[in-house]
């Protein structure tokens, strides 16, 4: 059958690449969404910095979005799985906020 | 001045609240596309399973997917610091194929 595929695997192929161009759109719209997030977050810490706070880690704000999202969590990822995507979400977060810093002390 | 807190540390107090409430709200719109996200890669995981291809694990395919979120990274996040995030995401995802797998199996 090679060079002659079925219709079975032909629909199938045809469906993975559907589903293929769903998860390219997901990550475009995700790539959209932490954009956003990151220039929220870059507000939060200038806001921090004004005030005066220098320690932009905040285990315990982290910790509280860390429960409304398992608390809100419909799967089928398991609540560990959506933690280490947030949590490296936290990080680069941290690191932008960190990097502004001290571009500010540079001015 | 402690107890009696001024106008602009009022002002900023606040504007930190309404950006939080804001991240909170970001946070929630990616879990709910993360979980759309899972559930198509669930089926494609079963679509392969039944084509009889038991690797999930497909480094070409994650490949194309992290550049072509770099070419569109809008910033502020560096490219890195993207590409770390969606790799946890791809991590999570072929670990859901790879359970999804192991149940098939049990049935």
């Amino acid at each position: 059958m090679r060079g002659f595929p079925t219709l079975r695997s032909m629909t199938h192929q045809r469906s993975i690449e559907d589903l293929r161009a769903e998860v390219d759109q997901i990550n475009r719209d995700l790539l959209t969404l932490l954009s956003k997030r990151g220039e929220v977050v870059a507000q939060i810490g200038h806001a921090k910095t004004q005030e005066g706070r220098p320690n932009h880690y905040d285990p315990a704000r982290e910790d509280k979005q860390l429960k409304e999202i398992e608390s809100l969590n419909p799967g089928p990822f398991t609540s560990a799985a959506v933690k280490a995507i947030f949590k490296e979400i936290f990080k680069a977060s941290l690191d932008l906020e960190e990097s502004n810093d001290k571009k500010q002390l540079l001015v």
